[in-house]
Formats: structure tokens, C-alpha cells, sequence
């Protein structure tokens, strides 16, 4: 036993599908300890997943091992991968959700050792059958070079790239928060000094580190917690306001 | 202490009321393990969470304590149920939610033993002030002969059957998932062989073990993870589409 | 090692917020015991959170923490505040979330120890980078007297009291559940005897202990599980029904 099995899915919570692979789990390793990450990523949204890891992953403890399960191409010839780094473990499928978790990877491995999973595989479950039980017989103890041999990735997601050009600089929307908030790929260091950020003609004025002094209604562009610029509308939905999307242009220039 | 304590209802997460039943768990058995199944169970809706069980008991460890409390006859004098099979334990109102289990039942007993529930008993909250209390005993050691007389339920639900006739069958649907795909009764072996799938007048085609193929719009029958008949909308939302309801017919046919 | 870390925030389930403060929670107290109170809170809705922890101390085990992070001042100079009770520790910003715990604070301190959070602060997510930590390093063992020194919270939110004059008595809505119930601070013993329950113009009858024997529609009040007067619209929504809100009058009479 090491560190957490740590779960993230897009499953949301209407239905048992969590609580079964929590379930199957302990079946195979009782003592697991198991740490909800969120299970809220909109539907077969990989991106917002490898996000999510992105942000989270240098808060949990040595030997954690996270379960990503959003898994568009389920029941289809699709990996599913097992990666680990200096410091954590990772289970998902090979389609880029492993991509941005921002440790390098020191071994990776395509998991197809169906003695590991259920017996009875379905086609649109994977996350019961096969994630949840080789991440209980990881937690148990299995060798990791059990699982199947040593691969590489065959999808991979690009980080977006911050663009600079004289004294401006050019990003992007990554995704939501749940009041609306739009959280984008540029940092405090990719906004040069003295720049306002821009959404499409809107001026949200130079960056800001807390919301102090504004008021309610007024746009503006903060760094988040998780270091990245926000852009919000204080007491307000940036999303539903702009009808912005993931993938809008936003521009800092003087 | 054996196995986890495994809890179903239709609290939500709005209150805090599910994390009070921990509470008073943890405040008698401090060690104990506890899974959240689900608590989105719409609500008194005892049919869906007693579906719910059906297709979650195989998953999770022998000695593992399900706690149901789905129960619109809160603070009346419907009795509470303990039940035990070879695998598991429940603990349910009589009211039916324990009726699909899908295994045999070896002992079942009336939990009517006051020194085991909290010393004020509400009228409305006896998942916090009755099943809590309860599990966390049975959790720390309590012998079942200790909650009550043996007894038999008053209240049993009959699972939908599937009525089959010439080359044809005629199933329903029992409920519906977070993205609105139906589950039906129907499984695999009850649909016969060749046949198309009917909702009213729609034509949902073949029975399909994958989404895969299909165009978004598309209606179609897949067999879900549990190993029932699902009718699904592709990437859309069958229930909204359809204003499909449980207990609906759903048909197979030449 | 103590009780459990008992969570109580306006984070929703949306974000992986409350998943990374767990993790923060295990990086320093791998073992530490963590119980989801409630993470529904309306955004910055204190009084809310204030009195969920009101009406649930009283079932968690003694040497619980509770955490309670509903913070609008987050990133302001507002203090954070340490609390013990005969029975349990608290942990939340000093904005008056701990005014109703109810229980005599033995002990008060300003948690002001920078070597106890993370090393890196931002301005918009102290859940994570103080809260968390602290309560990871108190599951630890970490004495009380190390978070800062003694002293006294600059804000307390009184709670609403109940004025009863010549037989008749009006005290407020507090708040609502997730049905639109609407809990007050009303007492069995602040409605006088054989008086009627009045919203505005709207008679809800005497006081009653069950559902039982109402049909839908009707208006009622009720005593709720944790002792409040409850007013429903029996199987609707009383909130919506009636467009109230926290603070609106309640009234008891003949």
C-alpha cells in the first residue's frame, strides 16, 4: 500500500457509476484509501480532464495514483496506459489525458494484462472494469511491469501556447469554473508589464491579484489560484456574459 | 469491524445530511469504512434506488453493510430491515427498497431495539437518528440477534418481467441515467435473436454492444454496463427526446 | 491522530477545489480521517454555513475539526481563527462562521504560523494554502499553541432571536433545503401553544410532527430533524411558491 487512489471522471454523481468503481476497489484491496478528485469534467471533455491533473497533481502526496477515466473511445481499440514520475502514479486511457500532468514521465507501460481486470468486460464501463481493479492491485502491491509491456503514448495534447510579440502577448480560454469564470493558458510572466488584457474589444484593465475594489458587474483579469489568468465579471458569469468557449482568443497589449 | 458501509439515498448534496449520518457512524464505530454508492436517487423514488443496489451489491467486498434510506414512510410505522446474505448485509426501510438485491436473503430482522438508535428520534430524519446509529453498531461488532425479532417484509417490489411471445418480447423502462439514456428491464438473452428494438413507433434497429458507428441524433439499443437494455439518443438525450417515462413499454420484434 | 477532519465549504463539486485540499490534507497526515460535511454552501453565504455547523457538531465524535471554509474576505487582512469545545476544534476565517457552533469556546487563537502553510500563498484559494495545511498538521499533532496567539474573533453574527409577546411569537426564515423547505429560527418551545403558523397572509396551521395526513399543495409547518420550524408546501417548494428568502418574518399566533 502507498499513497491515495485518486479519482477523477466525468461520471458525475446522478448515478452509482463511482460508488461501484470505489466498490470494486476494495474488493481487491480493503484498505485502499480513495480521494475524490472531481467528477464533474464535462462529458468525454479530455482536455478539461488533463487540466484538472495539471492543477492538482502537485498537491497530493508521494505515491498517489491517479485514476482518470474520461474515455470517449471506450469499448473501442483504444490503450489504456500506466505512466509514473518521480513522485506519483497515473491510470487513463491513451487519449491525451495524461498529457499536461507536468512531471516527467519515467516509465510507461500499455495496460493489457486482462488478469488483472473483471472477468466480464463491457463495452461502456472500463472505469469498473478494468481502472478500478488494476488500481486496487497497484495499491496492493502488483509490479507495475505486470500490467503489459513498456509503450509510448499514441495521442498526445499540446499545451497551448502563449504567443509574444513586442510587448503583446496572445493566449487562449482553457475552460470554466463553476461561476463562470474563464481560466486561460497565460501566466503572470506571459502578460508583459503594463498591459491590459483583452477579450475580442473588451478592455478587463491590468491584471489583478485579488478582487478587492472592484464593483459588482465590472470585468477584469486575475491570476487564479492555480497560477493561470482568469478573466470574471465580479458577482457575475463571464461564460454566459461573453457566451465565450473554450479556445477564444485573449490578448494582452498596452 | 468488516466491511464498508456502503450509503444510498436520496439526500442530495444541497445539506448537509449525509455527512451527519457520518458523523453519527463515526462517532460509535471510529474506524469505520464508509462508501458513498449514490445520493442523487430522485426523491422517495424507492424503485430506482432499489435498482440501484441490484446492479451495485456485486461489486463491492463480502461484509460490506449497504444502508439504504429511501424511505417516504419516514415517521411512520413502517418497520426498519436488516437482512444478510452470504456476501453482504442491507439495512432498509420495509417499504421494498431491498426487494432486487439479487441474492438470497439467509436472515432478515425487524431493527426494533431502541438502545441502538439515537436517544431523540426524529420524525423526519431517521437516516441520521436510525440507520446511522445502527450501522455504526453492527460496524463495531454488534450481533445481528441484537437488533430485533426475525420478521419478513411487508412490502416487496416485483422486478418487471419480460413478457416474451412468438419471436418477440415486451419489457419497460426502469429508470434513466445522468445523460438520459434509458435503462429497460430487458437483457440481452430477452431480446430474440434478429430482432429490432421499438419505443412507440421508433425503430431503434439492432441491439448494438457499442456507440461506436452511429451519427449523432441517432437512436439506438445498446447493452449497458449491467447488462440491461439501454435506449440512447447519440450524443443527445433519450428521455428529453422521446419525454420517455419509467413503466413506458419498450418492444423487440421481426 | 484525533477525530476526523470534517469539511464544510461553498466549493460545489464542480472543480477539483475540494479534491486538492484533501490531497494537501494527506501530504502532511497521510492517515488523516476526512469527512465531507457539506461543500453546497451558497457562494459566501456565511450565515448558511454558520448554521449547518450549528445543527451538525452535535453528531460528529469528540476530537473532530471541523473546517469551514466560506470566505468572501479571502485575500483580505481578515484573520484566521483556531477554536476548541470540551468536544471539538474549528477552523475558519473570522467572519463570524463560527458564531453558532454551540458550544462554549474553551480557546481561541489566531492562526498566523506561516511555517504551517504552504509555502507558496495565493490570494483566491486559502482552503488550499492555509486551511488545508493547518488542518493536516493539528490531525498530526501539531499543538494548538504553535498556530499563533490568543485571541478574540472581531466578527460575530448574532443568532436571530425569536420575540414572543402576550401568546404570539416572530422569529425569520434562516435559510432553505434542497426541496425549498424553509428552515427558521423557531423552536417547538418559542410557538405557544394551539397558535396557528402565519407567512404573511398565508395560515400554515398548527404545528405538526409528520407529513403524514397532508395533501400535495398543502401548506404546513413543521418541526424539522434538527428542532427548527420547518415550513413546506407538501411535495412542492415553498421557497419558490412563495418567493421567500432568508431574514423574511415568521409569525405564530392565535
Amino acid at each position: 500500500m502507498t499513497g491515495p487512489i485518486v479519482l477523477l471522471t466525468d461520471f458525475g454523481f446522478h448515478d452509482p457509476f463511482v460508488g461501484i468503481m470505489k466498490g470494486v476497489v476494495l474488493s481487491i484491496a480493503p484498505k485502499a484509501q480513495i480521494v475524490d478528485l472531481c467528477h464533474a469534467v464535462p462529458p468525454q471533455d479530455v482536455r478539461t480532464a488533463a487540466f484538472h491533473l495539471r492543477v492538482s497533481t502537485p498537491y497530493f502526496p508521494k505515491g498517489a495514483l491517479f485514476v482518470a477515466v474520461v474515455d470517449p473511445g471506450v469499448g473501442t481499440a483504444r490503450k489504456v496506459l500506466w505512466a509514473r514520475t518521480a513522485k506519483h502514479q497515473f491510470l487513463g486511457p491513451d487519449n491525451g489525458v495524461l498529457s499536461w500532468i507536468g512531471e516527467p514521465v519515467l516509465e510507461m507501460r500499455e495496460v493489457n494484462n486482462h488478469k488483472l481486470f473483471l472477468h466480464h468486460l463491457s463495452a461502456t464501463f472500463h472505469g469498473r472494469d478494468i481502472f478500478a481493479p488494476v488500481a486496487g492491485h497497484l495499491a496492493k502491491g502488483k509490479a507495475p511491469k505486470e500490467l503489459g509491456p513498456k509503450t509510448k503514448p499514441a495521442w498526445e495534447i499540446e499545451f497551448p501556447q502563449v504567443m509574444r510579440n513586442d510587448g503583446a502577448a496572445r493566449g487562449e480560454i482553457i475552460g470554466f469554473d463553476r461561476f463562470g469564470n474563464a481560466v486561460t493558458n497565460m501566466t503572470r510572466e506571459s502578460v508583459p508589464e503594463g498591459c491590459h488584457v483583452f477579450f475580442g474589444d473588451s478592455d478587463l484593465g491590468l491584471v489583478s491579484h485579488t478582487y478587492a475594489g472592484r464593483d459588482p458587474g465590472e470585468v477584469m483579469a486575475i491570476i487564479g489560484s492555480s497560477g493561470f489568468l482568469e478573466l470574471a465579471v465580479r458577482e457575475g458569469n463571464f461564460q454566459q456574459h461573453f457566451k465565450a468557449k473554450a479556445g477564444d482568443a485573449v490578448e494582452s497589449r498596452t
